[in-house]
């Protein structure tokens, strides 16, 4: 894409009207746009990075069985009445239709999803089941000042499993728990994020949150000495639930914990029951009883996940993207002045895309190359490919990683060889 | 994908929740799942569907410089207020949130776009503009009993343009009416899709409509005797507009016209300043003064063109979905009895997935062939593979294509050829 025809604007001023980090970089990068607190609006390089994230999650939803659907999130006030959060979910938005009709905006989607798939399931051949989906949800935030940490409206990526037996819940959960980690590693933020055991509501011991480290957190959490496990706030002061945990507990031992600031950035939950009894959702077994279905969710919010490595990732000079969430893998920066090495330039690009560079070019004639520099540091493709003197004269280009700043110089064949590496990693 | 795997149901027998054709299809073809009335869940075989009716959609927003972005549908009730349709839109829903804030949902997008789009727009080096989405949106109808034609939560692509005078308006205009065409050809309803007119507002003498035929659509359109042009009802009494579109017009010609019912399948608008105008969304132009920007809208509902295609193209044995925007290109079927002839059509399976086919393979084990055969056609996959008798002996696969029910035999080899053709097509 032409950088010249792009919709977006960077500023270099700070941009009074964002308190947090993540949304001020993203702010000034051209990323998003705000129309209120909590509710922002994707720009082109926002919305690309976005989608980058979400179909990343799609891939991992895969190798989970995950088979995506799509649940409206206007939803009849019975079903939430069925299980009795219609009165207890305090961010829940309440509107009225015609006919005097009550709906809520979805904030998650166990209402809806229980009975729509579990009314496909009648025996035990048609466990287990997995769906996810990826859509907008909605929670009245009465104060939303950590841009996309906490939105009114936000991306969820929300998984949910279905099973016959516990131990088949147990299993899976496991291994979309080990899936999630990997997920956070391809984002750049797995070293910093944590395994973190939270309240398990009647169902389960425990339900589990993926927090990453950031002082811009809303939550804390207390870690595990030498490992990559921690334990949310709510239990922390649960004795039983320490001594469940914390291998050779010792009484106070929590004291010594590193207490850190964290985002939380997804978590799983054992549902056993909770919501297949009230919707009566029950199936076959082997045995010929009935029993009713064994459930388990799962969340990732990839708007959050965007503002958590814009958070975590970023620099004095702006946002480093990760290749696999980057809205561009590379970004071909033109210093052509003369229209013989502009030429040059566009026969580069044509090239490039020919070669499926998924990539960024500044084609723009009147911006200086400092200021091209500075704008790709703000915005922060991984990989600046610089056209200038030295591939006017000889061909040869200079490539230069984002993150580590190192530069190297090759001409064209090779960068295609190198791109085709990298990519293979 | 397996189809022992898939989340999905057919249902032989009418289903008596759903009284349009569409729906009714769509519910027993295992595509949708109805929560409401005018609400539904998408399962994979129809969300995959509704995906390649957008994908479709992005490629031809490509051509006209569309550039993606996502706005959100909650909208503080502010900026429906500054454009006066916040007590107009009968079918608008509004929500109270905390702190006693009011939020529209958003039925349409000009009321969040405007402002977006121009606060990075000063000049008329920084037009046109083009951006577009796809989401949903809402609209609280009383009634909604045509299945995916009208819905309370539906599938919207809108796409805004941003120009600096009326003709770069007008030329774009007439270009995307064009794409809008193509597109519905490649749906399979280009045929019976009539481009149409209807009223303009203020700011434009017309409108227009893509309007298709069938007689469960809810509008009616009066077509010009041999041409796919046609005439809305809200303005087939308009004496000057009918001496303005008719060549040759005389009076009363109008009641020769062809009056048909029709769905909207799609609607472009010049707003010119309507909502620029109220935004006081201004650039300074070439001769150094200050203009209000001019705007167009266009869109197409995704949700809406599924279910007119199903309610379209069906016949009396289920779905016939053209080949760009089915769940599936192709559906293999197995009729292996014996381990030996499963193996042969595992590893035929492995060979057609290594070549890229779009490929759903019936390995259920324990259902007849002729109950395959009818449940794909419900289903409506363009092409099977027929992997029986024949193909165990001698290597030949049976191809049979959903709409003209011709059947070709050809070995795997030659199968590859036919595919690749077929889609260069």
């Amino acid at each position: 894409m032409r950088q010249s025809n792009l919709f977006y604007k960077t500023q270099k001023e700070f941009n009074n009207q964002e308190l947090s980090k993540n949304a001020q970089l993203l702010t000034r990068a051209g990323f998003i746009h705000k129309l209120m607190g909590g509710i922002y609006s994707y720009m082109p390089l926002g919305y690309r990075t976005l989608n980058k994230i979400e179909n990343l999650i799609r891939q991992y939803m895969v190798t989970v069985n995950g088979q995506e659907v799509m649940m409206p999130v206007l939803q009849p006030a019975e079903v939430w009445h069925k299980t009795g959060r219609w009165d207890k979910i305090d961010v829940l938005y309440k509107i009225k239709g015609h006919g005097d009709k009550d709906y809520a905006l979805s904030p998650t989607n166990e209402e809806v999803v229980t009975p729509f798939v579990t009314n496909f399931i009648s025996s035990y051949k048609d466990l287990p089941m997995s769906v996810f989906q990826i859509q907008n949800k909605f929670r009245d935030e009465p104060r939303s000042k950590s841009g996309l940490f906490r939105c009114k409206e936000f991306r969820m990526n929300d998984l949910y499993s279905f099973h016959a037996s516990q131990e088949d819940l147990d299993s899976y959960y496991d291994k979309v728990a080990e899936m999630y980690m990997k997920f956070y590693t391809d984002c750049g933020i797995g070293d910093e994020t944590y395994f973190t055991y939270a309240s398990g509501g009647a169902f389960a011991k425990y339900s589990h949150e993926f927090q990453t480290l950031t002082d811009a957190g809303e939550d804390t959490i207390f870690i595990l000495p030498g490992t990559k496990i921690a334990i949310n706030r709510e239990i922390i002061d649960d004795k039983a639930a320490l001594r469940d945990i914390v291998p050779n507990y010792t009484d106070g031992m929590e004291n010594s914990f590193e207490q850190r600031r964290a985002v939380e950035v997804g978590n799983i939950f054992k549902l056993g029951t909770r919501f297949t009894g009230p919707f009566n959702a029950n199936f076959v077994d082997k045995d010929g009883q009935t029993k009713p279905v064994i459930m388990g969710c799962y969340g990732i919010g990839p708007s959050r996940v965007m503002g958590t490595v814009a958070e975590c990732l970023s620099d004095d000079k702006g946002l480093v993207w990760p290749e696999k969430i980057a809205p561009f893998e590379w970004h071909l920066i033109s210093l052509a002045i003369k229209d013989s090495e502009t030429a040059q330039v566009e026969d580069l690009y044509r090239q490039l895309r020919d070669a499926n560079f998924d990539l960024l070019y500044d084609d723009r004639q009147n911006v200086r190359g400092g200021n091209k520099f500075a704008e790709s540091d703000l915005i922060g493709i991984p990989n600046k490919i610089i056209a200038g003197r030295n591939f006017f004269n000889t061909g040869n280009l200079e490539i230069q990683n984002r993150a580590t700043g190192n530069t190297q110089q090759m001409n064209l064949a090779d960068l295609i060889q190198f791109a085709r590496k990298n990519k293979c990693k």
